[in-house]
């Protein structure tokens, strides 16, 4: 039960903002098996003013496009954190114009005892959304 | 020191806002104990392009009226929990027009240790604002 | 590879939010080491409609100019976190006139596993970014 918070300066469009939620949500649902209706996914358009981050950072020039994606699910192992990263650096690219050096990735952790929504049922052997494919 | 965030779509009355800030505070009151000044409630209202979820979930339809609540204080037991989620959704029953398919809850968890602020006194013994009621 | 969120009621000019971000900074520099332009803040600047707190609290008045200043890294002890927070505090009263009684601050971990950044080199030895102040 994932939920997602993007934050970007304003300027894209709402075409483009919806890429971005179907590019995170396409990884989500490919490396961690998340049902497709379990897609919460919030933007936060700021002012240039309330959104302040260095114009080149770890040895690359970031442009005024790039975007920070913060994760909340539960702890996953950090070789499956790096598949979610990875397809959703892939699929930004492919969805967006967005190149791999105007992505920030983040996970926040949050057990799944954490979440509640009315229909939620949970897997008493696994833990997670009974629904969720069991490779994952 | 909890502190909670409220994402919802425009289109709610301050007066709305503020039941469902009220129908929040009285169940981390009733609930964990919090003391009843230790109260910070932040609101994100969000135009429909910058809140993007599926209109089902979980079996049930999802209207657009919903509200995803995302509270951050020091994990409890899931049994606690419980209880958050079950006064959450029976006061916002009381004091507002959603219905249980309209909630969404999670905990982001914080440990006591990483919270300040000026006049806060932790009571070394439990690790919790000293004025918590004991049995919390 | 920390991200800020700050959290206050509209109202404060772009020169005092790019002061608060200062303060913000210096001190994770100073006490935690992260390099220079490892700086990610954002403001999310609320009606007062959308932000709700106790106009006292914790034995103190709270003004209206209060900040919520919410970090996001790795867990640190309690005795670096107190040393983060005395930096702030500080820097804030150097920087801007927000005092002591202005101020919430709050850490929600997140381990150093859980981030990606395009040009981020993870020292395997600490499992920090590589280029961070071996004494931190």
């Amino acid at each position: 039960m994932p939920m997602t918070k993007v934050y970007l300066r304003k300027g894209r469009s709402a075409d483009e903002r919806r890429a971005i939620s179907e590019a995170i949500h396409r990884a989500l649902v490919d490396v961690i098996g998340i049902p497709a209706d379990d897609l919460y996914h919030v933007f936060h358009e700021l002012d240039d003013d309330n959104l302040i981050s260095a114009p080149a950072a770890f040895g690359l020039a970031r442009r005024r496009e790039a975007v920070f994606i913060q994760f909340c699910f539960a702890q996953r192992p950090a070789e499956t954190l790096q598949l979610v990263w990875a397809s959703v650096v892939a699929n930004l690219g492919e969805l967006t114009d967005l190149e791999p050096s105007d992505i920030y990735l983040n996970l926040v952790p949050s057990p799944s005892e954490n979440w509640w929504t009315d229909g939620r049922v949970l897997d008493t052997r696994t833990g997670y959304d009974a629904r969720m494919d069991q490779s994952s």
